[in-house]
C-alpha cells in the first residue's frame, strides 16, 4: 500500500484550497495550491517575508490551548522575525512551518507576491535590416515525364538560379509539408531560409510580412517584443513575471532551489518555457479582432484572409512567429535550457557554454512555428551574462572613443567599462536591497510601494508617493496611501534624502542628535529606526520604518557597485569616465543627482548619466534583425575582458570605503544653500 | 451520446478475441486484434487472398437459413474467387465483409499471413574505414579563478589544439548532459563528433569501441546491420516483415492506403519506425548475456563494467547507437518519413526529395541516442530509390569499364546498366508474379513453399522440394510434404521447367497435345491447368495447379524485365552485356540457367551473372562506415540517367516480343538431347 497522508488546507484570503501531502512545508503547499507568497530567499529562513498566521489547527504544543498541533513545531530561525506577540496569535514562517494536520492559514498582505508593475518597452534603436531569416518567392515549373526532379531540388535549382542560394538543407518537418505546400500554390510559394543555409518554412504564394520575437528573460521580468521582421515594426512589447520567483527571488536561491530538489531544474525550466509560450499567444491574441471569441483557432486561409483585409488584424498564430532570439543572465539561460546550473554557483563559476546557441524551438518545447530556430545569445561568464552582452551589442560601446561605464542593476550588478579599445567586464554582488529585499519594508516595485521620497531639512518631516498613486502623501488624506512598503527606486531616493537632511551621517548611521517624532527606539529590540509612513496611511496596519540594519543592507549594496566600478577603472588606468549608461527598470527610474550624492558610482557629469532602459531586450531585438549582430555578439563575449573582483588587490579596503557617502562639499557646490551646512562640510 | 456500436469477434485458430466497431471490413477487424490475413492488393478487393470462413452469425441474408446475418451483403468482386459451394459454406473475402454482430471467423491456412524465411546476411565487401561518427579522447584541465572558461569552449579548444577540430556545433540535448559528464570524468573525456561538425555524445573517459545500424527498408523484408564502426565488424543482422505488409503487398497498394484513408500515412510511418525500433532493441538484447532477465535496463557503470569484462558481452542498449543509415526504395523512403508518397504515384512521378537527409533520430522518433543523426540515402527517381543508390555504391559499376546490368528484382524491378563513361537506369512494372504474388497458389518464401521444381520431359511427372524440408518430393510420403504454395524462385523453375518440358510451348500457351493425369481442365471455368502437388500432399486440402492466366502473369512479368533490359540497352547503343548482377533476396535462389532459357534477362555468359546478395544493405553498410560513400550516393543519383521506359519508342512492340520464350536451339546448343527436339527447334 502506498497511500501518502494528506492533508486539506485553506489558504485566506484567497480562498484557495485542497488537499496537500502531509510534511510540506506551509511554502511548498501554496505553490501546489497556486497561492503566491514572498519569498524572496527561496526558502533559506533568512528573509523574513512569508510570515502566515495559522487561523485553525494552530495549538502551541507546549501552550495551554491543546495538547496537539497541526503543524510542525517552533525552530529558532522564527525567532528573528516574529516576536512573541505575534507567535501567540498564531504567525510562523511559511518555510518553517510544516503540514502536519488540516489547517486554515492566513497571508497577511504583506506576505502576498503582489503583480509587479513592469515597464519595458522598446527603445528606438538603429538596426540595419539583415535578418537570420529571409523570405524568398519564386515560380516553378511543374514537373514533366521529361523534367520529373523532384520537388525540393525543383525549388532549390531556382532559389540558386534566381537568388544565388547554394546547397540549402531543410528542415525535416518543412520537408513533410513540401510537397502540398508547393501544389497548393500551384509552384508559387514563399520559402523561409534560416542564415541561407535552411529552408524552414514553404508557404503558398506570395507573402511578405513575417514575424520574430526578442525576449529578456531577466531574474524577476521577462520581457518580448513581437517584431514584424520584413518592416522591423515593433508590433506589440508584452512582459509578466518571471514564473521561477516562487522558487526564490534571486539568482543563487533558483540555483540552490536546483540543488536541493531533484527535479527543481525541470521544474524551474518548464515555468519559464510555460512563461514564454503564454507570451507568445498573448502577443499573437493582440493580433485578433477583439471580439473573436475562438482566439488563435486554426483557420481556413479565405477566413484568414478576410478578416485581415480590416488591415488592422494581423490575426497572427504562435506558427506565424518564424524567429526567436533570447538573452538572459547566465543562470537564466543555463535554466531557460535545462543545463546544470550549480557549477557556475561556485568558484571558478564556469558557465556551460559561452557562445551562442542555434537550437530547433520544438527541442526547447518553445511553441512557435514548428522548424523556426531559437537563438540564445553568449554568455560572458558565469555571472555576466548573455543578457549583458545584449546590452553591449545594443550600446556597442566597442565602437567609441569615449570611455563609457555601463551599469546593469538588477539582483544583480553587472558593470562594462571601455571604449574601442579595450572593454572590461565583473559583476558585483550588490544583493537585493536595492530593489527593496532583504529590508524591513521592502517590496518588489508594485501599487503601494514608496517610489519618490523628500524630506524636509529642518522638520524631518517625510513627503512621498507610492506607485499607482499620483497624489503625493502630503496632498492626501492619510487613508487615501494604502501605503506597502519602500521599492528599489524609493530605497534610493530615501537613502540620498536621509543623508542630505541630516537623519543619517556620512558613515551611514543615524544622527542622535536629532529630536523629532520620526526617529525612535524601537520597543522590542531597542534599536534606532526612523519612520516613514505612519501605520494609519498603510494597509498593513503598522509603521513603515527604516532600521539602521537596512541602511547598513543599502550601504553594502551601493559599496559593492561603487567599488566594482572603482576596481575597474583602475583596471582599466583611468580615473574618471566620460558617460555612465544605466540599463534595466532601475535606471528609468533613478533620480542622477541622487545616486551622485549617495555615491552608487563615481562622479561624472550630470547630463551624461543616461538611462538605457531595457538594453537587454534591445540587444535581442538587433539580434533578430541583424545578422551580423549575432556575430558581433560572440565576438564581444569573448573579447570582453571579465573580471573577478573579489580576488582583486585590497579589495576589503575599497569594499569598506565604498560604503562610506562621499564628501559633498567638492562634488556639489550648487547644493550650498539647500543643504544644511553641517551635513555638506562632513 | 457519442457511443459506438461495437461487436464480439473471435477469429479461429488463432484465437485472438475482442471487441471492434461495427461496419469494420473483417480485414480492419483482424488488424486490430492483431492477426495476420495475407492481403497481396491491400484490400482493393483484387487479389483474393484474403478468403475467411465466417462460422457464426452467417446467415445468408436471402438463404433460408435465417432472417439476417451478423456480416455485410455479398459483392460481386467476391465471385471471381468464391465459387457457390464456398459460397454456401460461409466463405467471404475479408476485404468485402464488413461486421454488422457478433461474429466467430475461421482463417483457413493458405489465407494466413506466415512468418517469412528472411535471409539477408552482410556480404564482405571493401569499405574504406572514415565514418561520419569519429571519436576523440582529450583530457582537459579544471577551471580556475585565472581561467574560468566555459565547459563547451574548454572542450572545443582542445579539440581544436589536439585534432584540429574547428567551428563545432553541439546537439543540444549532448549539450545539456556536458556539464555532468565532463566532472564525471574528471575532465577527461571522449567526444563524439558528427561530420567533424557536431559533438553528439560526451563520454566520460576513454572510448574506443562505437556502434551503428545500416539498415535496409524493403517493401517486403526490413533487414539491419548492427556494425562496430570502430572495427568495421557486423556484430549481428537482424531482420523481420516489414509491418507494412498488413496495408497491401506492393509499393501501389501502400500509396493507395495512404490516399483511401487519412491516417493512412500516419499509420504506416509509425509501423515502420516501430519495426526499426524493435530490430534495434532485438539486435542490442542480443549482446546481453542469455540469463540477464531485464535487458536494456539501464545499469550503473560498474555492474556494466563487470559485465563487459566477461569479453563475451557487450551489453548494449540503443543509446548505444550514434549512428544509422537507411535506404528503401523511394515509396519506403517517403512512408518512412512521413513524406506525401501520392505525387510519385501518378505521372511524371516526382519524388519529393532526391538528395540524401541527415535527420535526428528524435525528430523521427527512433529511439537510438538522443543525439544521433539518421542518414537516409538520395533517390534516383520516384521508381529507383534509395534501395537502388545503395547498390550502386555497393558494387561501383561508374568505376568499371565493363558493361555491368545490375538488376534488382523485388516487387518492383530495378535496372542499371552502364560503365564508368555513362549509366542509365529505369524501373519496369515486373509486378509481384515473380515473387509469388497474385498466382493461383503463389505465396511468400515461408516453409511449405516450393521453391525447386523439375518436370519429366517424357511423362511430364514432377519433382519437387519445399521451404523447411531438405528431401524432394520423389523422396518422401505424400502426407510428409505439407506443401502451401508456390513462392518466387519456385516459379522461376516452374516456367523454365513447364517450357523445357513440352508442358508449354513458346508462346506460353499450354502444348494441348500432352497426355498425362496432371494437364486438365478445370471442372468450375473449364479452363487448363497443371498439378504441380496433389492435394494429399498439401496442408491447403487442395491441388496445387498453375493455371494458363499465371503463366500469362509470369510472362507479363518477365516481359517486362527483358523488354526493359533491351530498350536501355538500345539507349546504351549495345547489343550484349559484359556482366549481369542479381541483386535482393531473389537474386540468391535463382537457378542461372533457367533464367537464361526463360528469357529473364538478356544473353551473357553464364559465369558472367552473379548474385551479389543484398547489396542495398551493403551499401547502406558502406555508407555507414565511410562519409566518402555518401557523397559518392549523391552524386550517383543525380548522374545516374533515369529513364521513363513505357514512353520509349515503340515500347508496346517490344514488350509483346520480349513475353515470348526466346529460341533455344542457338542460344543452348549443349541442350541438345536433353531438351526435346521438337522443343529445341520451336
Amino acid at each position: 500500500m502506498d497511500e501518502v497522508e494528506k492533508s486539506k488546507i485553506i489558504f485566506q484570503p484567497s480562498g484557495r484550497r485542497g488537499e496537500v501531502k502531509k510534511g510540506l512545508t506551509i511554502i511548498e503547499a501554496s505553490r501546489e495550491l497556486g497561492v503566491d507568497i514572498e519569498t524572496l530567499c527561496g526558502g533559506k529562513k533568512v528573509c523574513g517575508k512569508c510570515k502566515v498566521r495559522i487561523e485553525e489547527g494552530f495549538f502551541e504544543k507546549y501552550g495551554i490551548a491543546s495538547s496537539r498541533s497541526h503543524v510542525s513545531d517552533w525552530q529558532e530561525e522564527e525567532e528573528k522575525f516574529i516576536n512573541t506577540e505575534q507567535r501567540g496569535a498564531g504567525y510562523r514562517l511559511g518555510c518553517c512551518a510544516r503540514v502536519e494536520g488540516d489547517i486554515l492559514i492566513f497571508v497577511p498582505e504583506e506576505s502576498r507576491a503582489g503583480k509587479q508593475v513592469v515597464s519595458k518597452a522598446a527603445r528606438d534603436i538603429h538596426i540595419e535590416w539583415d535578418p537570420a531569416v529571409n523570405y524568398y518567392y519564386v515560380e516553378l515549373s511543374e514537373p514533366t515525364i521529361q523534367e520529373p526532379t523532384g520537388d525540393l531540388e525543383r525549388i532549390s535549382e531556382e532559389l540558386n538560379r534566381k537568388y544565388g542560394l547554394k546547397n540549402l538543407d531543410i528542415d525535416y518537418l518543412t520537408l513533410k509539408r513540401l510537397s502540398n505546400r508547393l501544389r497548393e500554390g500551384k509552384w508559387k510559394v514563399t520559402v523561409a531560409i534560416w542564415m541561407d543555409r535552411e529552408i524552414i518554412q514553404v508557404l503558398p504564394g506570395k507573402i511578405k510580412d513575417y514575424y520574430g520575437m526578442a525576449i529578456d528573460v531577466g531574474t524577476t521580468t521577462v520581457a518580448a517584443y513581437l517584431c514584424n521582421i520584413a518592416t522591423m515594426e515593433v508590433l506589440d512589447t508584452v512582459s509578466m513575471m518571471n514564473p521561477q520567483c516562487k522558487y526564490g527571488e534571486d539568482v543563487m536561491s533558483r540555483i540552490t532551489y536546483h540543488m536541493m530538489h531533484q527535479d527543481g531544474l525541470a521544474k524551474m525550466s518548464a515555468d519559464i518555457i510555460e512563461g514564454l509560450n503564454s507570451l507568445v499567444t498573448q502577443a499573437c491574441n493582440a493580433t485578433h479582432p477583439p471580439n473573436e471569441k475562438e482566439k488563435n483557432q486554426k483557420r481556413d486561409n479565405k477566413k484568414r484572409r478576410e478578416i485581415q483585409q480590416d488591415k488592422q488584424y494581423l490575426c497572427l498564430n504562435p506558427s506565424d512567429i518564424i524567429d526567436m532570439t533570447i538573452v538572459g543572465n547566465t543562470a537564466m539561460h543555463h535554466i531557460l535550457l535545462k543545463l546544470n546550473p550549480e557549477y557556475m554557483g561556485i568558484a571558478p563559476f564556469p558557465p556551460a557554454v559561452h557562445k551562442s546557441m542555434d537550437i530547433k524551438a520544438r527541442d526547447l518545447e518553445i511553441r512557435i512555428n514548428e522548424s523556426a530556430y531559437v537563438h540564445i545569445l553568449p554568455n560572458e561568464a558565469g555571472f555576466v551574462g548573455a543578457d549583458n552582452v545584449g546590452v553591449l551589442i545594443a550600446e556597442e560601446p566597442y565602437k567609441k572613443d569615449e570611455m563609457q561605464l555601463i551599469i546593469d542593476i538588477g539582483t544583480n550588478g553587472e558593470l562594462v567599462i571601455g571604449n574601442k579599445d579595450k572593454l572590461i567586464s565583473s559583476s558585483c554582488a550588490t544583493g537585493p536591497a536595492l530593489e527593496g529585499a532583504q529590508l524591513s519594508f521592502g517590496m518588489r516595485a508594485a501599487p503601494g510601494a514608496i517610489e519618490r521620497i523628500k524630506i524636509d531639512p529642518d522638520s524631518h518631516e517625510v513627503d512621498y508617493k507610492v506607485i499607482g498613486r499620483d497624489t503625493w502623501r502630503s496632498y492626501s488624506k492619510s487613508e487615501e496611501m494604502q501605503t506597502k512598503g519602500i521599492c528599489g527606486s524609493g530605497i534610493l531616493d530615501l537613502f540620498a534624502e536621509l543623508y542630505r537632511s541630516g537623519v543619517i551621517l556620512k558613515c551611514g548611521r543615524f544622527n542622535t542628535n536629532q529630536k523629532n517624532s520620526r526617529f525612535r527606539k524601537n520597543p522590542d529590540n531597542n534599536q534606532p529606526e526612523f519612520v516613514i509612513a505612519w501605520a494609519n496611511e498603510t494597509t498593513i496596519g503598522k509603521d513603515i520604518v527604516i532600521t539602521q540594519k537596512d541602511i547598513r543592507q543599502i550601504q553594502l549594496a551601493k559599496g559593492a557597485l561603487y567599488c566594482g566600478c572603482k576596481l575597474m577603472m583602475r583596471r582599466m588606468g583611468i580615473d574618471k569616465v566620460d558617460r555612465v549608461k544605466i540599463a534595466g527598470a532601475f535606471g528609468t527610474h533613478i533620480d542622477r543627482e541622487k545616486a551622485l550624492i549617495m555615491g552608487l558610482f563615481p562622479d561624472c557629469e550630470i547630463d551624461k548619466i543616461v538611462s538605457i532602459g531595457n538594453a537587454a531586450g534591445d540587444g535581442a531585438r538587433a539580434a533578430l534583425l541583424n545578422r551580423e549582430k549575432r556575430e558581433e555578439a560572440n565576438w564581444v563575449s569573448r573579447n570582453v575582458e571579465y573580471i573577478e573582483l573579489t580576488v582583486e588587490k585590497d579589495f576589503q579596503q575599497q569594499f569598506m570605503e565604498a560604503m562610506q557617502i562621499p564628501h559633498m562639499k567638492d562634488r556639489f557646490p550648487h547644493l550650498k544653500g539647500i543643504v544644511p551646512d553641517e551635513i555638506l562640510n562632513q
